[in-house]
C-alpha cells in the first residue's frame, strides 16, 4: 500500500474500539474472551479490531490491531480477531457501516442455532430494527472448508441482497449456527448498545414464544410507525435542536 | 392558560419523578434510555415527566419536563417522553391516578407481544392486582397512523370501560405488541414498585405455563381474600395505627 | 399466660430471626417486603417472626415480633407477619421444626401456581429433600373465607399426614396457588439456606421439563443413596469428628 | 506407600486448586458448599481436592486435601469431597487430564436430569467441545448400592469407550440424574473456565429448544472447522509466537 493512515485518527479509533469492547464485556454479551468490536477510518481504508483471544481484563487500547480491508495486519504486534475477514467484507458491502460487533449473547445465539429470524413481535423491536432480524442460510461444506470467515461475510451479504434489506435499517444479522453480527452507522459504542438491544429483543421473543407459540408479527404499519418516529425524516423521539 | 402551577409543588414533583425514574433504572425494568415515569400536581392541571431519550446517568431532577394535560410543554427546555399523550389521557380517565410508569421489562413485554392477559395464577398476583392484568386489542391502521400515542391511551381506556375494570384495583395494563403501563394512586415511587411487581408476576406466570400449560386462574374467592387483606376496608397486612 | 420467656434467649432468637430475614433478602428470594422467617424458643411456647410489611432496609432486630402459639402478640409494638397462624400451626404439627421461612421465590411459586409437586429429578434435589416436594390441594371456599392462614397450615399438615411424609426429611411444601414454606430442624439461617436450595432445584426442574417433558423421577435407590449419604446414620458427607 | 510427594509442588497445587474452587464460587456454578475442583501432581500419584462440605467463605488453601489415587487421605485433617473416587478414576482413565471440576450449574444439571446429551447446535459449542456433550446411562441399583462414587466414574469411562470419545476433545460429561464433570488437560483454573463454558452452551441449547424443538446439530464440517481452528495443529485462534 502507498499511503498510510492518519496517526491521530487511528489512536482515537483504537481508544473507541477498546472502550466499546470493554462495554461489550461490561454488558456480559459474551463470557471469557469471546466477542469482538471493530471500527473503520474515515477514508475506509483501515479497520481497527480487538486482538484474538486476549482477556478483557488484560487488554489495553494500544493492543487493538490495525488491518487494511484485505485483512493485512498493519504495524501491530498481535493477531487480529479470527472473525476479521467477516468484518472487512461487511465494511465493503455498505459504506454506511462505521462499526461492527460480534457477540455470543445467549438469546441471540439461540435464534441463530434454531435457524430462525427474530420476528418483529412488538415495538421494542420495531423501535430499533426494521423488520425481522434475519438468520442466514447455513454455509455449504465448500464454504466451510474454504475461506470460512470470508464466506461468512458473503452469506450475510447474500441474505441482505436477496431480501432487499437495508443495512442501515436492519443493522443486525444472525449467522446460522453461529451468532449475531450487529453494526452501527455511527460508532463502536453505538454498535455495542445495539448488540445489547438485540439480546434484549431476542430474550423477549423467546418468552413470547413460550406464552403464545402462534404469536404474530406486529402489524407492518406499527413497525413503520415506531421505526420512523425514532429514525425517519420526521423523527420526534429524543432531543433535537429547536428552531 | 391563565393560572400557573405552584413552584414549590412542581420542584418537589420533579424530584420525586426523577427519583422514581432512577429507581426504574436501578430495578433494571428497562435498558438504555427506555421507560418513563410521570407524576401529576394536586389540581391535576400539570404533569411532570421524564425527558425523551436522555440517558439515566446524565439526567438531573431539573431536566424533568412540565406539560399541561393537553400535552403543551411548560417552562421546560427538553422534549418530554414521546409517550406523553398516553400518560395525560390516563390521568384524565381516572382522577385516582397520581403517577404512571411505562417500562419495557421483558416478561411483561412478552405477554404484550403474545397478546395475552396475565392470568391471576396465585396469591403473589392477587396481593397486588385484582383479576387478570389485561392486554388491550391492537390498534387499527387508522389509529396507528393518526394520533398514535393518544390512541394508545384510548384503547387502554376502552379495555377498562368494556370490562368494567377499576383503575385503582387493576393498576396495570399491557398495550398489545408494545408493553406495560402501571399506575399508582399514591406517588411515583409506588408506581415503580408496582411495575417491578408486575414484572415479577409476569415472570412467575411464564414459568407456570412451562410447568403446566393448562394451569387455572386462582379461585375468585382466593383472589378476593388476598386483594382485600391488603387493600380492603378491613385490611390486616402491614402496620396500622393501633386504637 | 402465667410463665414468661427467658429474656436472654428471646434476644438471641430475635437476632437470629432478623439475620435470617436479611439473608432471605440478600438471596433475593422475595422482592419488596415479601417473605418472612420465624424461629421458636426451646420450650416451644413462643415464636419470633418478622413484622408485617416492613421494608428489609428499615427493619432492625428489635422489630422482630414475639407471639405465643395461639398467635397472641407478646410485648411487641408491631404487627407480626400476616402468615403467623400458618407458622404457629406448623410448629405445633412437628416438634422437630425449629425455624420456618416463607418466600415468593419465582421458580418455587411457579410450581405452586401450576399445582404440581416438584419431582425429584436428580441428586441436587435428593441431597436436600427426600422425595417430591409436595404441592397441597387448594383451599375450599369455606377455608378461604374462614381462618385463612390457619387453614393454610391445616392443608399442609393434611398433605403430610395423608402421604406419610416426614417433616424432617421433606422439609418444604408448596401451598397451591400461593408459594413455598420451608423449615429447618436446626435454626433460622439453615431454613433460609434450604429455601435457596428449593428455589435452585425448582429452577433446575423447570429447565428439565423444557428439555424433556417426559423426564422421569430419579430411581428410588438413587434418592435414598443421596439423602442418606448426607443425612442418614452413616452419613459421610461433610466434616465429622474422627474417632 | 513408599515415596512421598514433592512438598513444594503440593503447596502450589493446593493453591491453584483453592483458587479454582473460589473461581467456581465466583462464577456461581454452584450455590452453598456444592461443587469441587481437583488437580493432580506431575507423577500422577497424588490428587489435591476441596474438602467436603466446607463453605467457600471459610475455606483456605491449606484446607485442600491430599489423597492418593486409591482414595487414601494423606497428611490432611479434613475429609475430601465425597466425589473423590469419581475424580481419581477419571485421572486413571486418561493421563491427559490435569484437573477436574464438578458443579451443580442449573442448565447443565437440567440436561443431566433430562437424561439427554447436549447437542452441538452451533459454533459456541463447537469452539470448545467436540461433538455432543454426552449424558451417561443411569446407574443400576447394584451400582448405586455398591461403591457409588467409584461406579459413577465407571459409567463415565464406559460412555467414552463405547462411543470412541476422546477425553481431550470432549472434556465434559453429564452424569445422568446428577450433573456435569468437566476436565482440563492444562490446570484447575482452565477446568473451571470450561465448566462456565459448558453452563453457557447448555443455557443456549435450552433456549434453542424453546425456539425450535426440531433444531438440528451443526454440520459435522462446521464442528470440525471450529474445533480445529482453536485446538488443531493449524490453529489460528488467539496469540501464538510468530516465526
Amino acid at each position: 500500500m502507498n499511503k498510510k493512515y492518519d496517526l491521530d485518527e487511528i489512536e482515537k479509533l483504537k481508544q473507541s474500539v477498546y472502550d466499546a469492547n470493554m462495554l461489550l464485556h461490561k454488558y456480559k454479551l459474551a463470557i471469557h474472551t469471546w466477542g469482538n468490536v471493530s471500527g473503520i477510518t474515515k477514508d475506509r481504508r483501515f479497520m481497527v479490531i480487538k486482538p484474538s483471544g486476549l482477556s478483557y481484563e488484560a487488554m489495553k487500547a494500544s493492543d487493538m490491531v490495525i488491518v487494511d480491508l484485505d485483512n493485512n495486519v498493519i504495524d501491530s504486534e498481535l493477531n487480529p480477531s479470527s472473525d476479521t475477514p467477516t468484518h472487512t467484507l461487511l465494511y465493503k458491502a455498505s459504506y454506511q457501516i462505521q462499526a461492527i460487533v460480534h457477540t455470543h449473547s445467549p438469546n441471540a445465539v439461540a435464534f441463530a442455532q434454531a435457524g430462525k429470524d427474530i420476528p418483529c413481535y412488538g415495538t421494542t423491536h420495531a423501535d430499533n430494527f426494521y423488520g425481522s432480524v434475519p438468520c442466514t442460510r447455513d454455509l455449504s461444506v465448500e464454504e466451510i472448508n474454504g475461506e470460512y470467515e470470508h464466506n461468512t461475510g458473503l452469506v450475510i451479504i447474500e441474505n441482505f441482497k436477496n431480501n432487499n434489506r437495508d443495512f442501515k435499517a436492519t443493522s443486525a444479522v444472525l449467522v446460522k449456527e453461529h451468532g449475531p453480527f450487529v453494526w452501527s452507522t455511527k460508532n463502536p459504542i453505538d454498535a455495542v448498545n445495539l448488540a445489547l438491544t438485540l439480546e434484549e429483543i431476542a430474550k423477549m421473543a423467546i418468552k413470547t414464544i413460550i406464552i403464545n407459540p402462534n404469536a404474530l408479527h406486529a402489524k407492518q404499519e406499527l413497525q413503520d410507525k415506531h421505526y420512523l418516529r425514532k429514525h425517519g425524516k420526521n423523527a420526534y423521539y429524543g432531543q433535537r435542536p429547536k428552531k
